[in-house]
């Protein structure tokens, strides 16, 4: 387990888990309009809205999720059950609970196409489920019997791609992990129409640090079991985090309600101009490096933005062009990045956070640039 | 899943779960003192403390416990790894996780005395991990070969008993659950020095909706594999919660280390006081019913009053002296309660919140009295 490490000149820079304080110096910016305030006696109770079969969901959350899905458009919240989570991940494992069969003698195979999110066959299999089971790269599941789990994650983590189920039989069900489909990352091309959709207060603002999660969910039966798990493994979510998601969350709605052009005042707006001009540095160094490549993204229409865009996700995805294990090379300068492997494809990728502050991602941009000179002048020789 | 229902004079009260209102007016009385304020800004990142081997958890919360667990003396906390969980109800599934084995070709046998807590069963079975297997009531485990983990829950959840482990075998591992020795519930007569004790801020102050428990852990190795657990379950737990925390609990310790006589400002004393007299309530209407039996609790010395007391638990764990299913028997009277049989003993046990608000702690009153007269008339026939 990496740590982020104060940096000097010399030290080790973090990129590798996308702690997202790229975006904290907005939110500095915006003073007190979002902060909360909460008195002691406030919210003591397990219980947040009784009535609700999702009741310790905090109705003021609830309102802001559907009104931000609304506005952004990118996924359909109506008629949708809420539910919330410490953190998406929290709801990943009430997903494949709540899809498997208590019934069953074989765990349910769980595959995600690879290149997948490094951490969910651990988060999978770490409790060693006879309900469910890690069974791989979605592209080489080859078990013909019966029910699956699949996971799509779009955009995808680590790779930045647009994704559809592959597996497509019979007796699949699929979880939808949407964390990275907001403006500042992808255009939105339509709303997200899908059995479980999960989403995060972390990748949508940046705030990491308050475990808020939440999945919009089709069915009631999916629902309820989802909402079991959530009771036997935290009897409920922080209504604290609860609370300032409401409000933060609430606030980028109302901006889009009163709509203008000031750019600085519109979160989704300066986060897409930030990642944009991060990306287009970066893509100068690695051109001039000569060593790695990046995908490319195809250019689409954005309905929130209303302007064509490309890709600029969380994540570059590097790939060496030469037989390297590129974290270890990458790590070699100084830089924590987590190389291919973990994701399930080979050691010459390596995925680099894109969310770091500023300080940390220019001396990114500063020691990559570094590894193409000293590779290049290795290659001509002495 | 049984909700809260807002009650008149004819609705069903809710005495299942344990809900700590009680201490809610406590709260409210103490105004702006604990009221906190979090910017915008503030905590976004997944780390609190990058340096600490429980990276998630915030210094000044870790500050907070070990100052009250020294003034109370309930527990030693110097020399132990803290962490935080959210919930006592994660951390039990992250000490199930450190100290099963990996390696295991069985899982390993979970026990506790019954009555246990009603949730040990559910919680340690739902995702039918190859880790770890409940094997139900401690005193009646007979399997001989190798290790086990036995939960001991002191005071006890539901009958408010002082425990110790039962099964003391070679091979065995233990977890000490302490949620209730605070001395508002039970005299506090002697500091607990074991692996691995577990606590929670829902019953400590009632503060349950913020979901934060903390564990005071001796062993390195096992700290290590317990972070892992709540790394892959929820990736920390929430910022906002934690640092209400440390300011609610940092208040407690304040209070005492200028320690005055001036009851309502202690909360320890107040919360004290309130439990012994909704407990004299209850033995009275108790004894008038003849219907209905409480357990005894002897007279100790509290270290942290100075005085002696008997134990006031947070639940009231009624014995109806026929043979009668409790839990039907009240539930007929309209109050929810939950009966023996979830706690491993017969139906005639049923155990309810004595943590209510002060209203619904009344009508139980007035619907127990009811029940005790209904039945006497019944009994003495027409």
């Amino acid at each position: 387990n990496s740590k982020p490490i104060s940096f000097s000149s010399n030290s080790t820079i973090n990129l590798d888990q996308g702690d997202p304080t790229v975006f904290e110096p907005y939110w500095r910016k915006m003073g007190d309009k979002c902060t909360m305030v909460i008195s002691a006696s406030d919210s003591m109770s397990y219980f947040s809205d009784a009535g609700n079969l999702c009741w310790f969901l905090e109705p003021k959350l609830a309102d802001a999720i559907r009104n931000l899905h609304r506005e952004i458009g990118n996924a359909i919240s109506n008629g949708r059950h809420i539910m919330v989570g410490t953190g998406s991940t929290q709801l990943y494992q009430a997903a494949l609970y709540a899809l498997s069969s208590p019934e069953g003698t074989q765990p349910i195979s769980v595959v995600s196409a690879a290149p997948y999110y490094s951490q969910y066959p651990e988060e999978t299999d770490y409790l060693r489920s006879g309900l469910y089971k890690w069974a791989g790269d979605a592209y080489k599941f080859d078990k013909d019997d019966g029910a699956y789990i699949e996971v799509v994650n779009s955009p995808s983590n680590p790779d930045g791609s647009i994704r559809e189920a592959v597996v497509n039989r019979a007796g699949g069900k699929l979880i939808h992990d949407l964390a990275y489909y907001w403006p500042q990352y992808t255009p939105i091309t339509h709303p997200a129409d899908h059995d479980i959709m999960l989403f995060t207060f972390s990748k949508c603002t940046g705030h990491a640090g308050s475990r808020i999660g939440w999945a919009l969910v089709k069915d009631t039966e999916v629902a309820r079991k989802m909402i079991k798990f959530i009771e036997l493994s935290s009897i409920g979510v922080s209504k604290e985090s609860q609370l300032r998601a409401a409000m933060i969350l609430g606030t980028l709605s109302h901006s889009y309600q009163n709509f203008s052009s000031n750019i600085p005042d519109n979160f989704f707006e300066y986060s897409h101009c930030l990642l944009a001009e991060r990306w287009k540095k970066l893509r100068e160094v690695v051109e001039r490096s000569e060593l790695f490549s990046l995908p490319d993204y195809p250019l689409k229409h954005c309905n929130f933005t209303g302007k064509f865009s490309q890709s600029h996700p969380a994540f570059a995805w590097l790939q060496c062009k030469e037989d390297i294990d590129s974290e270890k090379l990458i790590k070699a300068h100084k830089m924590m990045v987590r190389g291919g492997v973990r994701f399930g494809v080979e050691p010459n990728y390596a995925r680099v956070s894109m969310l770091s502050s500023e300080s940390v991602f220019n001396i990114f941009l500063q020691r990559l640039s570094a590894i193409g000179n000293h590779l290049s002048v290795m290659n001509r020789g002495p």
